[in-house]
């Protein structure tokens, strides 16, 4: 039953944001946005490129073949087509499910998991050149993060899986502009995808996390081709008295939305991650890089390792025992165990088949329980190590890579496209494919890149 | 990034609930509740006919038509099969448009919605037996139901869309007991769901209200076939701490889901609608019937009218100012008007012409603001109507019709599932469908009965 209410928050907020996607011009994105959102949409690329093998994302791709009509879009890494919402799902699910993806500085949203998913789908549909699709991929960026802005940190210390939940809406946002629909329409897309927005943090370490962000990805592309057939929505989705902010979250800042829209751009403050894991753990790692590199250590000689960080590092991620890589993802005692050992920490280092190593189990009993320091930030960490030979190494990290102070370089975020190429799908040629997507922009049709994604094409 | 904490709420409710599911027998549901049932699906059926053709539906089933693999299941008044996912979404999508299908005391649930597209689409793929489906359908509406009462009131008056909030869990173990899932399989399943339960009551009046039910019932038949092709979910969807209940409601009580669950069935507590409106409606338009059916009553001469009922009844349906047949459902003075004028309260009085008819505006406008008092249960209304010649009429209802205390007869559900069929999909022989439904329980294979439910079959 329908029970309006006159103490609507911003009345007509859901319905300027809109107007904003619809009015939204290429010449309006300054060039920097552009470079960064080209970036963006390179590196979810790459991590999609290494999930697409993972067992969470061939059994879902397993479980929604028989329910994709024909084969218009192209699933990352692997040989057959699906649908576009279908591949949009697996997409979406392929650049998220390591975390490797980009975060969203504030919000801790990954943003380019919902949303490019739905835009490289789309242009397999029809001809897109690459500054569309790029301008609907930023819109969608900059509507899902302004929309996190609005109920962070409440909504998702709360327990939603903020990702998929404010997701939904860019992947909205972006279809609707490669659509060409209308304000109205668009408004209509908002409140269809306010009707699916979902998503709990419960399942993080879980395959069922990525039902979430799939989820987010085709309902935000049905959001908007549904009204784009005239299913219309209510015209307050997100600021309406039981809308979109009001029930996922507790004091929402619906202003927050609108503050800078068009001229200070969230878009900017989407980083890039070095490692496969929780962001908390790259002070750590690098610290513990940079050890190994040191001419006269030897991992042999470990006998205890200290690690003292921020006290988030402890609350997500003090965890000595782990089973699975996905559990890894989270462990400072592991990340710490594979840096020493191997020198690396890419997605071979958080995989089942590291966790159970004997070599880096042992490793990691010998890492003590995270020290905290309430003046350490997050983007530092201390690692000391003594040794049998009663040597001691001590390290630390004062700004970890893909921090906001020292983000990853073109060239890193190449590096890291390969290596991902090469663990997740090493048939395709990665190189060409590479390529072809820095040169994204000059590109005339968006969807005949897609085919060296494709390891059979 | 997965946080796990040791502050969980009774651990191991949701594999428990998963267990019901699992280990229930046809022989441990009582007679009553078969039959109870029985109804409610054959209810639901009918009011999926009635909204078939309704805009919502139509415009929802040409935006997913595209994206449909096959023809395996029936689109309950349509002629064009779909794939069983979007079958299940629109023939939810049906069942619940007019808001006239069950309701149960508590919640305001409307659990055959997303629960029996599910099984039925399901029915279309193997040979099901009426008992069998009957079967699952009961499970499904039970954890629907016990989930909502976990968490009601503080859930849908936060804002939440109940019937597609927890309606996706009773859709997953309904699919997930046709199904013959393993316990284990049956509670990832329920965290399959849970990635993906949503639904805003701000949608309510839109048609964006049906893709927050549709995908309930689409979603919880993928959870189960996820959780079928191997796809895990985290141990306590329900339960954890940033799992369903705590993330969806402020004070939940989750000790509410097991108790007296396999004894004391809430499939029982569900209601049946005689009038395709707000519930609250019920003993208004009641009386209003009987009013008109006075010898000396002549809707001619009414020069105003006063409606008297519980505060629910104005805080939820004072609304004089209609202008669509979506609002009309939640407007009394619609209702009496259209009640007084034509002696009926059907789907075609709640349409968009209904609405503007000239004379049903005049009176609608005779109608002054809902009078109420605390003392008045919400089954129970007083109407006292003058007249330009001086006289004065008074009726009132204590018990209304489909309330706990006046329940639909199998007689009424029969001419309401005539009705509907009459009104939303005039070309099937809706006697035989109906006959066929009324028998279910010794059918062998549901399936065939479903070709009765399409006009060009």
């Amino acid at each position: 039953m329908s029970t309006p209410s006159p103490q609507a928050i911003a009345p007509g907020l859901s319905r300027r944001l809109a107007a904003f996607v619809r009015n939204s011009q290429w010449r309006d994105v300054p060039e920097p946005v552009r470079e960064h959102a080209l970036r963006a949409l390179y590196n979810g690329f790459g991590t999609a490129l290494g999930g697409s093998s993972d067992q969470a994302i061939l059994r879902l791709a397993a479980s929604l073949a028989p329910f994709s009509a024909g084969e218009a879009a192209t699933v990352i890494g692997h040989d057959t087509r699906r649908d576009a919402p279908t591949a949009a799902f697996l997409n979406a699910a392929s650049m998220n499910v390591f975390d490797f993806d980009d975060t969203h500085q504030g919000t801790i949203i990954h943003p380019t998991a919902p949303v490019a998913p739905v835009v490289l789908a789309l242009a397999e549909a029809q001809p897109v050149s690459g500054t569309a699709l790029l301008h609907a991929f930023v819109l969608g960026v900059e509507v899902t993060c302004r929309i996190g802005n609005a109920i962070s940190p409440g909504h998702y210390n709360r327990g939603w899986h903020i990702t998929s939940t404010c997701g939904i809406f860019g992947a909205t946002a972006a279809a609707a502009k490669l659509l060409d629909l209308s304000q109205e329409e668009i408004l209509w897309a908002f409140g269809n995808a306010s009707a699916q927005a979902s998503g709990l943090v419960e399942t993080l370490g879980f395959m069922a996390k990525s039902v979430g962000v799939g989820t987010a990805a085709r309902g935000g592309l049905l959001a908007a081709l549904m009204a784009q057939g005239g299913v219309e929505g209510p015209p307050m989705p997100l600021e309406g008295p039981r809308g979109f902010l009001k029930v996922l979250c507790d004091a929402p800042q619906p202003e927050l939305i609108e503050r800078g829209l068009g001229s200070d751009w969230e878009n900017l403050r989407n980083m890039f991650k070095p490692y496969p894991c929780g962001v908390v753990l790259n002070p750590v790692i690098d610290a513990c890089l940079k050890l190994r590199r040191k001419p006269d250590f030897s991992a042999d000689l470990v006998s205890d390792i200290t690690v003292r960080g921020c006290p988030l590092l402890k609350a997500r991620a003090d965890r000595p025992d782990v089973t699975t890589g996905r559990e890894a993802q989270v462990s400072a005692q592991h990340a710490v165990a594979v840096a020493l050992l191997r020198g690396t920490s890419g997605a071979a280092d958080f995989s089942d088949a590291a966790v159970s190593d004997p070599d880096v189990k042992a490793l990691r009993a010998k890492v003590r329980p995270i020290e905290t320091d309430e003046a350490i930030p997050v983007e530092a960490a201390y690692v000391s190590v003594h040794c049998s030979d009663g040597s001691r190494f001590e390290m630390s990290e004062q700004a970890a890579t893909g921090s906001p102070a020292r983000p990853m370089t073109d060239a890193a975020l190449s590096e890291k496209f390969a290596a991902l190429a090469h663990y997740g799908c090493p048939a395709i040629n990665a190189g060409a494919l590479a390529e072809r997507l820095w040169a994204l922009r000059d590109a005339s049709d968006v969807g005949s890149i897609m085919a060296l994604a494709r390891p059979g094409a």
